[in-house]
C-alpha cells in the first residue's frame, strides 16, 4: 500500500457525546500503561495474549520488537490493516505479512541509540576494554604486558619498551557503510573525536560525499575501522565476504551493527582466526548463536547479544512514534514510515 | 627553580666544525630509536640501563611513566638538571626530588587519549558491555533478562515487559570534577552526544560556567555520569567519600580517571555492593589492586589497571614533548610545564 493511500478506520464510537472512529490498537498484554500514554482519544487497546488461542480484532498493531512468534501471533489476529514495528529493520516481517496489510517501520527512533552504541563499540575495542574485563575477572593488574595478541605489534611505539594496550580514535579514517539517519548520527558522534569518516550507500551523492556500493572494495583498504549499517536485503547479504575481509587493512576494525547475513560467517571467523582483523558483533549469522560456535571464542572479537538500540529511551520514543502513526490513522492521513516492496 | 630561570647545559662539543652546549639526555635502553628523532642537534643520548649498577652522568632525565624503582634510579645519576615526566600526575616524584631540579610534567599530552578513555569508559558502562563480555565468555546469548542487578530497574521501560540491558547517553547529566585542558576535550566529545556538562575546579570561573570544588555536594545529586579527573593534592586526597557517594543519584556513574587515593576506596566498595551506584575505574587505591581485594568482584564495577591515556600516539607525543623541552633547555629558553612547589 503507498503511503498517499488514505487509510481508514472501520468502525466509530462515542465518548462524552463526541463520536470518534473507533482504532483497535493491538499491544503486548504485559506492556505499561506510561508506554500507552499520549495515544489520540480515538485508540482503543486490545491486549494480545502471549500466545493467543482465539481471533483477536485489531486495527492496527503493534510489534515492537523480534519475535519468532509473530507470524504465529498474526493467524490469531484479523482486521490488520497496520503493523508498525519498531525496528529498522523489517526483513523478518515481510515474508509472512499480506501485501494489503501496511507496513511501517521504526526509521529515525534508531539514530541516538544504535549511533552511541556504535561509539561504544569502536572505542570499547580500540580501548581494549574486552580484554581487561577479561583480566578484572582473573583479578589480574595487568597492563601494557605482553598478552599474544599479534595485532598489538601494528601501532608502532608499543613494540618497544613502553607497551600499551589500547589505541586512539583520533586520526583513525572510519568507513560507514549504509549511510543513512543512523550514519549520520555516527558521523556526528565521531567527528568529535577528529575522525576521518567514509559514506557508503546505495545512493551515491555529493553533498555530503557519499560513494556508492559498488565502490566498497576500493574504500575498505583506506579504512581503520568499517561499520556496517546497511539495511538487509538481497543484494547486502553477503557484502562482506572473504575477499572483503582480506581488503582490509591488517588490525582493522569490524563493527556489524545492521544483519547478521550482511557478512559471510565462515570467512569472518578465518580471518578473526588468522589475527587479521577485530571486530565487535551485534549481530550474526546464525541467532541466537549456538554454544559452541567459533565466534564466541575468536580472538579479537566482542559479542554483543543483538542489542542494537534497544534503550529504555528509546522504547519510550518508539511507543511515542505509534501514537503518532494511530493518530494519523485515525485522522486519515498518510502514515510515516511505510516500507516498499523491497522492504526499504 | 621558577620557569623564568635560564638553565643552562654545562657543557659543549663540536660537530661539523659548529659548536654544540651538549645535553645529555637519559633514556630508557630499551627506547627504540625512532622515538627519539627530532631532538636537536645538541642532545647526546645517554642509555640508562634498567638496574644502573654505577653513576650515569645526565642533564636531561626523560622519565615517561610511573616506576617503582624511579628514587633508587635518580640515586645513580648526577648533574641532573631536568626530570621530565610524561604523565599528568607526578605526585609520585615530588617526593624524592630535589628542590633544585627542575621538574616538568606531561601537561596537554593527555588531552586527547585520556578524553577518549573517559567517553569509551562512560559508554561501555551504560551500554553494560562488561555484563556482555561476561556472557559471551560462558557463550550465553542473553540481551534484556533479569540478571539480578538492581540498578537495572531505574530506567523507566526497562522493568515493563520490554527489558533492556543498556542506557541511553544523551540527555544525560555529566559532572566532570577537575575542569582543565583533559575536561574541555572530555566537554568536547561529550556534546556530540546531546548531553548536559557540568563543571568544577579548583578555580571557579564565569565563562564556561565552572563551579569551585566547594559546591561538589550541591552538584553532585544532579549528575548521572560523575568523573574525576582532578590532581591529586593534599586537597583532592580523599575528596569523594562516604558522604559524597551517598548524594550520587541512585544507578549514577562514578568514573574515576585521575588518582586512587581520591576516592575513599572503602565507601565505593559499599556504595557499590549496596548496588547503589556504578563505577569505571582506572585508577584505585591500592594500586596495584591486590588479588582478593573486594573492588575486582564488586557489582557493577570495571575495572582497568591505570591504562588512562597511555596509547602509543601518545608516547610519540610525548617524545616529542621532550625533544621541545630539550630544545627549550639547549637554547637556554624557559621550559614548558614546569611542575609548582605544590605539583601543579
Amino acid at each position: 500500500m503507498a503511503p498517499e493511500t488514505k487509510v481508514l478506520a472501520h468502525d466509530s464510537f462515542a465518548r462524552c457525546g463526541k463520536l470518534f472512529r473507533m482504532v483497535r490498537v493491538g499491544v503486548d498484554e504485559g506492556v505499561r500503561e506510561e508506554l500507552l500514554r499520549g495515544f489520540p482519544a480515538e485508540t482503543v487497546f486490545v491486549r494480545i495474549p502471549t500466545k493467543p488461542t482465539e481471533l483477536v480484532e485489531v486495527d492496527f498493531w503493534l510489534l515492537p520488537f523480534f519475535r519468532k512468534d509473530a507470524a504465529q501471533v498474526f493467524q490469531n489476529l484479523c482486521g490488520v490493516k497496520v503493523v508498525q514495528s519498531m525496528m529498522a529493520g523489517v526483513d523478518w516481517i515481510l515474508p509472512w505479512l499480506p501485501k494489503d496489510v501496511t507496513l511501517c517501520d521504526g526509521r529515525g527512533i534508531h539514530d541516538t541509540s544504535t549511533s552511541e552504541y556504535v561509539l561504544a563499540a569502536i572505542l570499547a575495542s580500540l580501548k581494549r576494554f574486552p580484554i581487561y574485563r577479561d583480566r578484572q575477572l582473573r583479578q589480574l593488574w595487568r597492563s601494557g604486558e605482553a598478552t599474544g595478541d599479534e595485532l598489538l605489534d601494528s601501532g608502532g611505539a608499543n613494540t618497544s619498551l613502553y607497551r600499551v594496550l589500547q589505541d586512539d580514535l583520533s586520526g583513525k579514517t572510519v568507513l560507514i557503510a549504509g549511510y543513512g539517519a543512523i550514519g549520520a548520527a555516527i558521523e556526528k558522534r565521531l567527528k568529535a573525536f577528529d575522525v576521518n569518516v567514509l559514506r557508503l550507500a546505495r545512493s551515491a551523492r555529493v553533498e555530503p560525499l557519499v560513494h556508492p556500493v559498488t565502490a566498497l572494495r576500493e574504500l575498505l583498504p583506506q579504512a581503520d575501522v568499517v561499520v556496517l549499517i546497511v539495511p538487509m536485503t538481497q543484494e547486502t547479504k553477503g557484502l562482506v565476504g572473504e575477499e572483503e575481509l582480506a581488503l582490509m587493512k591488517r588490525g582493522a576494525l569490524l563493527v556489524n551493527a545492521s544483519r547478521g547475513p550482511v557478512v559471510v560467517t565462515d570467512a569472518l571467523v578465518v580471518a578473526l582466526q588468522e589475527g587479521r582483523i577485530r571486530a565487535v558483533l551485534d549481530v550474526m549469522d546464525p541467532e541466537p548463536l549456538p554454544e559452541g560456535h567459533p565466534l564466541w571464542t575468536a580472538p579479537n572479537c566482542m559479542i554483543t547479544p543483538h542489542i542494537g538500540g534497544a534503550t529504555p529511551q528509546f522504547i519510550h520514543r518508539g511507543f511515542r512514534l505509534a501514537a503518532e502513526q494511530v493518530r494519523r490513522f485515525a485522522a486519515g492521513e498518510p502514515l510515516d514510515n511505510v516500507v516498499e516492496d523491497d522492504g526499504y
